[in-house]
């Protein structure tokens, strides 16, 4: 009863919310206002409590969702299948190795050959800077042009499932879990969060996970910290966007080459490693090229750079630094855990297993976030249509 | 309103075509009735305009469709699963490399495995000659055993794909485009289509495409060109039905060695490159035999052949030679174009652009047309349950 | 009519079986009660004649099954997919190439993310002895832990599709084989069960259905011969559990070194390959040192073993050893068949073409074997559901 009622209330709230999502695509974070990014989030707790009640929210009776990976994905890939199936919707995947789709001239066709009959597009493009968010806008181009040609009846929405700019569906998952702990998003304003480099033995990771955090947060009014050993920088446009977003909420944003210095006093620390944006550039052109030479140099150099700063680990240590000693771990999973699954990584043992339960349920929220990406760039009135489904009842399963 | 009409106008009409599929397969057009072709495209021209009315077309509630693609695809593989979620069946992907399906003596055992709750097996095995279509009676008489002997609920019907000879799905959504192009069937007779080879850099294109059209077009009275390098024939019994056909119903194929010949007056040009049925044929036993260097150098000795017969593209003064200048160009996609996805390829870039909807469009059709093909071979009065679906009116999707 | 009343006769019988089977896995038959197997098999048997008269099945109308494969499979994994389709579920396969699931610590971080939506994890992984049952209790109790801690809504239910201790699904479905072919369980009592190892030119058979054979039929009064060369045993705390179990229920399981012996006076043969499991133990050694030299060692001594051993095969002469020379002949599948499938191999190809058909319809019960185990261990009161879609009659297609 009590579930039902914060329900309802929720989806009032929602309702008042004047999001303009309808027939769009989610490709950065920042290109949404924040009250598209409220209605988001709304709309995703309120799917995930009547998830609870086991209430159907099949809103879709058929229809297709694509998804497009081009990069290996567990998380993502499962949220992105499970938001599908809960709303009714299929989900297709287009495995680029056993079919026929392609970069360049080919977008064009190869998008609107999948659109047919669907509603949604979900790509994972993150390897290659500058490359996958400017695909998924052709993609989103060419649907749209055959929209409006009359060879689709409708275009699909394009969601980002990781570009090499943002991830939009984790960074909001993230920004749920900051709710969750804090209270309402005002509740934020002040927060201090500390977004960290940590050391991998592994290289290339992407940069859409801080970029994305970064772009964010900022918005919330949250004493932002960036750290990174000198050269481990993200993308300029993306961090400067951050320092003016944050500025203009009431926030800041400062960057730091000392890990001790951003744990200090934090309410929130998430650290995470990835390759200076000069890296993947450089892997991209070698990689545009074919240079299998050149890239296992490039590798080694970096695994040579990044094996100075194998310090930059979130510690006991380094935990007690941080306000009332008690800051939120956060990590999208999985985390280098040292001595678990490498010699040394991103985290000891110790805080990942403290904080364990945290991280597995700020993951929890995805397949919510990324089922209200979809019905809001999908259905007009979101509000009323799953007030409908309070009403009506059904369960989408027996006891 | 306009549209329910015309929708309700459509099931009438079928409701008056003696068809005779129901329990049948869709392997070969040309053993399909003139009555069988003309129920499979009223009813996708049924679907497609329900379909626009976000109408809910789930006919089964439950249910497998098994897919077996034995080649890349990309536009057949996602028209095949839009038509079962469309119809409210799930695709089931048989990958013969993760799975123990193989030739032989063990097609029937496997074909049974995976029908006990199958009600449509779609395949595409083209690539080597005198082995996809047999491949496919393989499996129907298998499934029709297992039916006969009880292992089975009913027999799924299987849908031919692409195979070595018929490319069935294509050339049906290639005759709803010309239908859409020209009215009613009846005004394809005494229309000129040309069939014709065209340059691609790459080796061993199917025959089934332009064998397929041929069986098909040559049924409706067309005057019909198959235009093709000396050396590059089809396999000669289809030619030889396909001017029976002609010569039934009162059109006409004549070959030529020339593609300006081919050209001059057509009011459709389907220029598509392929491989000489010998070639195939041989390839079919080196790749048998094992044989690697055989495989190598019939390949050299083929791109060699090819590359004399570079001059074989659709361009702009070949277009110029068509019927008042303006034939319809027609590919099954994807197309080799010129200085877009090779050097020198079938169709000049300006012609594909100036015809590039009109081949999505030509595209669009196939879901619908499988989905018929689906309906059609398991449903016994579609008509009637089509009629209860529109009159039904529950949407797909909120608005 | 007729079949109405006698699915209504099984609702009736099910709901006066105690069974425990809800919240729980299915790892190994012999963790469940008799009452349990009896209930997984009336269930079985309901589901397999309401679906005979097309009666919808879906009990779920959301939700996901997740398969883990970790060795090929098309009869099984076909069969859980037509399982999951059947009750309203999706599936969702998780590809541990194309994904970054791992074993060891981060099985209990996976298994979480994967569970969110999910109502059952269905498992194989029957190549490394030691391991695969190991890693399915690892990820229920990891879904377990999740359920728990709120961060699942509810855990979902482990579903053994084949470990390296035993095969559930296929041993269900052979025992109801066996009730269709001897009547009510209780007419198993003191038939004779031949489980025989085979030739096969093949290496490296897992030993789960002769274990998972051994340890079910066992518990039903029969008289089980364990046939095999010298050196090819089981695992011995498998054999010594199924003669405790023949005893208890009044049977008795013995062992000898001849096949003819074992045939002889059998009312049931099910003659298959499988590898000592002291090669099984050293394969998983050499496999995880990575020596693939001891690898290609050890296989060619168990094919040099093995081949000592062709004459091992269940042929027509064997078959006339048994009672009235009419056992049944049972197999799994595939089979290695002797100059059809192999040179030399398990069975004759008389042999199997006579009981062809006795095999496929053994193969046609494991869908709905399958889906009593996802309905016993998800849904509290079967029966009651069941009557209810027996009463609503709805149908899953049109006729």
């Amino acid at each position: 009863m009590d579930r039902r009622d914060r329900i309802a209330g929720l989806l009032g709230s929602l309702e008042a919310i004047p999001a303009t999502l309808f027939g769009r695509d989610i490709l950065l974070s920042w290109e949404l206002s924040l009250q598209d990014i409220a209605a988001l989030l709304t709309t995703a707790e309120s799917l995930m409590e009547m998830h609870r009640l086991d209430l159907s929210l099949r809103v879709f009776e058929s229809g297709l969702g694509v998804s497009i990976f081009r990069d290996k994905s567990t998380r993502t890939r499962y949220s992105f299948g499970a938001a599908l199936d809960m709303l009714g919707l299929e989900e297709y995947a287009i495995d680029e190795e056993s079919s026929q789709i392609a970069h360049g001239e080919t977008v064009r066709e190869t998008a609107n050959m999948i659109s047919f009959l669907t509603e949604v597009i979900g790509i994972r493009d993150d390897i290659y800077l500058g490359r996958g968010d400017a695909y998924m806008r052709e993609v989103s181009e060419a649907v749209r042009y055959g929209a409006e040609k009359g060879i689709l009846n409708r275009a699909p929405s394009i969601v980002n499932l990781q570009s090499d700019v943002d991830h939009p569906t984790q960074c909001l998952s993230d920004l749920a879990k900051l709710n969750d702990r804090f209270g309402a998003r005002d509740n934020l304003k002040g927060r201090r969060i500390a977004v960290s480099w940590a050391y991998s033995p592994s290289y290339g990771k992407p940069l859409s996970v801080p970029q994305g955090l970064l772009g964010l947060v900022s918005r919330f009014g949250m004493d932002v910290v960036l750290a990174y050993p000198e050269g481990y920088e993200l993308l300029p446009e993306v961090v400067d966007l951050a320092k003016r977003q944050a500025n203009k909420s009431g926030g800041r944003l400062t960057v730091t080459h000392s890990m001790d210095e951003a744990f200090k006093d934090a309410d929130v620390v998430y650290p995470k490693s990835w390759a200076p944006f000069r890296v993947m550039e450089r892997r991209t052109e070698l990689l545009s090229a074919g240079d299998r030479v050149g890239l296992a140099d490039l590798e080694r150099q970096c695994l040579e750079q990044n094996a100075k700063h194998r310090e930059w680990e979130c510690t006991d240590r380094r935990m007690a630094l941080t306000g009332d000693e008690q800051a939120l771990y956060m990590h999208c999973l999985p985390a280098d855990i040292t001595g678990v699954s490498c010699e040394a990584g991103e985290v000891s043992a110790e805080v990942f297993d403290r904080y364990m339960d945290h991280t597995y349920h700020q993951a929890s929220f995805k397949p919510f976030v990324i089922a209200s990406m979809i019905l809001l760039t999908r259905v007009k009135d979101v509000a009323d249509r799953l007030k409908t489904l309070l009403e009506k009842n059904e369960t989408r399963r027996p006891m």
